[in-house]
């Protein structure tokens, strides 16, 4: 027996049997039905059509009244005008939880969108069943074989995300997949006429196969609960929010999307200084905030170590850096001696930035012997690494080797570096480099070092870890 | 006869003649001479090489003195320690204009290195000669086959960029190429003993090969002359300004890597506020603000149209305009109206952001029929479009053909539009999907769309540009 009592919502991410309310006889392709056959869902489905006897090989049934067994959760894939009856007869049926995938609703703004929301919602709280949505995607956990999108990875990983965006959702697995970050749960909820953002995020405060939790809000329906739910993630594990509509421009935008009052910019100030939440303002930097989170030992301290080829490049990266929140001080005396001895070149840096050798193989040797004397520094905390390596190759025939090479020494000395780590590898636009590019960096995640786009996206992630990190001490 | 009368410096990008003074006999492989040779430079070469006779199927000679005809140009790729000599001789010979490439003058902080740069700037203030550098790359100019690099593009273009950075002018330069961004002339000037900034910027002021001038500063010799040579470019073309060193950090790493005085902030607000010079803080920003002028019609104020799918990500990307001193109202009611009419769903919005159709063919679909609404929409004045097609597709074997059929409507629509447009697209990481944006983008650049990574990017640009084109109507 489990020391703590189950969380009631563990049955809603490992339910028993699904009932598929509106499955297609015809349209398998694509159909919720064959996505929870095909994305490994074991449990029991019931294809649910007045008008089939069987679909893609399952008994189907008129109604949900008309399952022999019992039922843990609903998708209704239904006009919304049929829902008030479809969640009439779960509440006969007993069914636990009902995601209503459906739209048109009050986010609609129609006089009948909004009635039709609110006699749902008394039938739902009348008969003691939760709520998934509407007008959401509903849920993906790799673990027990549910997802609403049927290219998700199948892999299952430790960042939960509970987003009121539906295309939010899927544009950050997509971005998270392409950095080898994976997911335990991922939650959209839609309009919310019962289960919340703070009751997914209650849940995940205890959850064990949740490390990370991101968030994405328009706007809130029960602010207090969701400001204390989110204290009790941040009193166990770390928890990014991108709060949307924080500009008049997107308050308007968020009004027509979700119907969200978007809140006041100030309130949103006070809540992240209050509770200590990591603030995000776009999706790729909520992964990268992930990546640094999940790769990245917790930094001591905002000096950054830069380490690149180029000198005006490195003056960017310094300015890029401070403008993030970090410092680029001059690396100890001795280290600069250190450094010096390995860069004999007239013109390359030692200070801090640190400029890689020139040539060929000016970054590989670099990592090997110069990557060790910056570990050792006593002036800097974080190592970014910018691998600007096409620079100075250009749209050469060899570039890709080089990116290659170049990763594998990294991957190589990384394990014996005792602070953060982090790289910076520019994509470029050429297509063997990219190539090349693509496979370094999944050289470099498999390795644990987080891999950003630039030096500008890796520094406001490395900052945004260390205030975390430095006001969370483990 | 032209009716203007030539700028001297005409003769230093269009030289007759050109001396290699250390032209390796054995490693011809990435020397200057076949570097020229290769790049179709068809003025004369003289490589200068005291154990040599021939080199790269040209004749040697054992000193500049002995060359039989007039040089213009000369490249010094000699030791620091050997440059006065070898200048006196230039002196002598009546060579126009030095390049000095060497590095270890006053740059490395030596004794040494400071006296020989006193040395060599006498001599050739004496002798009247030019000196470009010490410690530069030195000219690229596609018209005259000049190059430092032998992998620049031999395409000529109408940008024209002044460094003070030799790694910045090669970033420029390839991160242009792959935004199909091709230049007039650039100058990496080095310590600049001589010929500095200002020089080159008046020269280009009044250079009808060039349109637009973009800037990498870390520190300036002579601020009045540099403050009333950008006043007089920005009288006819606009000018970008990427001023590094403006944090401490950075001012920091200037002081090492070109033992600049950065200048306060103070001093570098003033000047852009005073100027209407565009500033930018990174290389890839220069690059987008470049595209945005060469390829957006200008805006006619600030207001953004902004065409896409996902309800989240237009409130994410509203968001991001508005912070970059953007504006993303309301379409005018009858563009709702109408825009209402194309897009039957439910949810999906019509305000501003426009979320393009649902399916496959949604996108496709909204440019064709859309877009001309948005067009006539009188509450806008650009248009973005972010094809975040991805989102909703994933990493499916279509997607690749969805992203060309996109930019190929696209591409289509555009010629038809009143308004500025541009576009954001998405890279993503998954292979195929990664070559199918690359075709895109330089379907949508051929086709004289500006094309940026993202929303973030796209808005800065087309921020700058709007601050730009308002203060100066055509």
């Amino acid at each position: 027996m489990p020391a703590k009592a189950a969380n009631p919502l563990d049955r809603m991410f490992h339910p028993e049997s699904i009932a598929i309310v509106g499955a297609s006889a015809t349209n398998l392709e694509g159909s919720w039905v064959r996505r929870l056959i095909n994305f490994g869902y074991t449990g029991q489905i019931y294809p649910i059509n007045p008008k089939a006897t069987e679909i893609d090989g399952l008994k189907a049934y008129p109604s949900v009244r008309d399952i022999p067994g019992p039922v843990d959760y609903a998708i209704f894939n239904i006009p919304a005008r049929l829902t008030p009856q479809i969640m009439a007869d779960c509440v006969a049926k007993g069914v636990r939880y009902v995601h209503v995938f459906a739209a048109g609703f009050s986010e609609i703004g129609t006089e009948e969108g909004k009635q039709t929301e609110v006699r749902l919602k008394q039938i739902a709280k009348e008969g003691g069943l939760r709520v998934l949505g509407p007008n959401c995607m509903g849920i993906y956990c790799p673990a027990s074989g549910m997802t609403f999108n049927p290219d998700f990875p199948k892999e299952k990983g430790k960042v939960a995300f509970v987003s009121q965006s539906g295309a939010e959702s899927m544009r950050l697995v997509f971005l998270a997949q392409d950095l080898g970050i994976y997911f335990s749960k991922v939650i959209s909820y839609g309009n919310a006429i019962d289960l919340d953002a703070h009751d997914f995020l209650e849940y995940l405060s205890g959850d064990d196969e949740t490390e990370v939790i991101a968030c994405y809000i328009e706007g809130l329906h029960q602010g207090p609960r969701f400001l204390s739910a989110i204290k009790r993630c941040l009193q166990r594990k770390p928890v990014i929010v991108l709060k949307a509509g924080l500009t008049e421009s997107g308050a308007g935008a968020a009004a027509s999307h979700t119907a969200s009052l978007a809140g006041s910019k100030a309130v949103w100030d006070a809540f992240f200084k209050q509770t200590g939440a990591i603030p995000a303002s776009t999706m790729d930097e909520v992964a990268d905030i992930v990546q640094a989170i999940q790769r990245m030992v917790a930094p001591k301290g905002r000096r950054v170590a830069i380490v690149g080829r180029g000198g005006g490049i490195g003056v960017i990266a310094a300015d890029i850096c401070e403008r993030a929140g970090l410092k680029v001080p001059p690396f100890h005396p001795e280290t600069q001696k250190k450094l010096l001895e390995i860069i004999p070149e007239a013109g390359a840096g030692v200070r801090n930035p640190v400029e890689t050798t020139l040539g060929m193989g000016g970054a590989v040797d670099f990592y090997r012997r110069g990557l060790p004397i910056v570990d050792a520094d006593p002036a800097t905390d974080v190592i970014l690494v910018h691998m600007a390596i096409d620079v100075y190759g250009g749209h050469t025939p060899d570039l890709p080797q080089r990116v290659t090479d170049a990763a594998d020494a990294l991957c190589e000395k990384a394990k014996t570096l005792r602070k953060p780590l982090a790289a910076a590898l520019f994509t470029g636009g050429h297509a063997d480099t990219i190539m090349a590019v693509v496979a370094a960096r999944e050289k470099l995640t498999k390795a644990s070092i987080p891999v950003f786009t630039g030096v500008e996206s890796a520094s406001r992630a490395i900052s945004k870890f260390a205030s975390y990190s430095l006001a969370h001490p483990q």
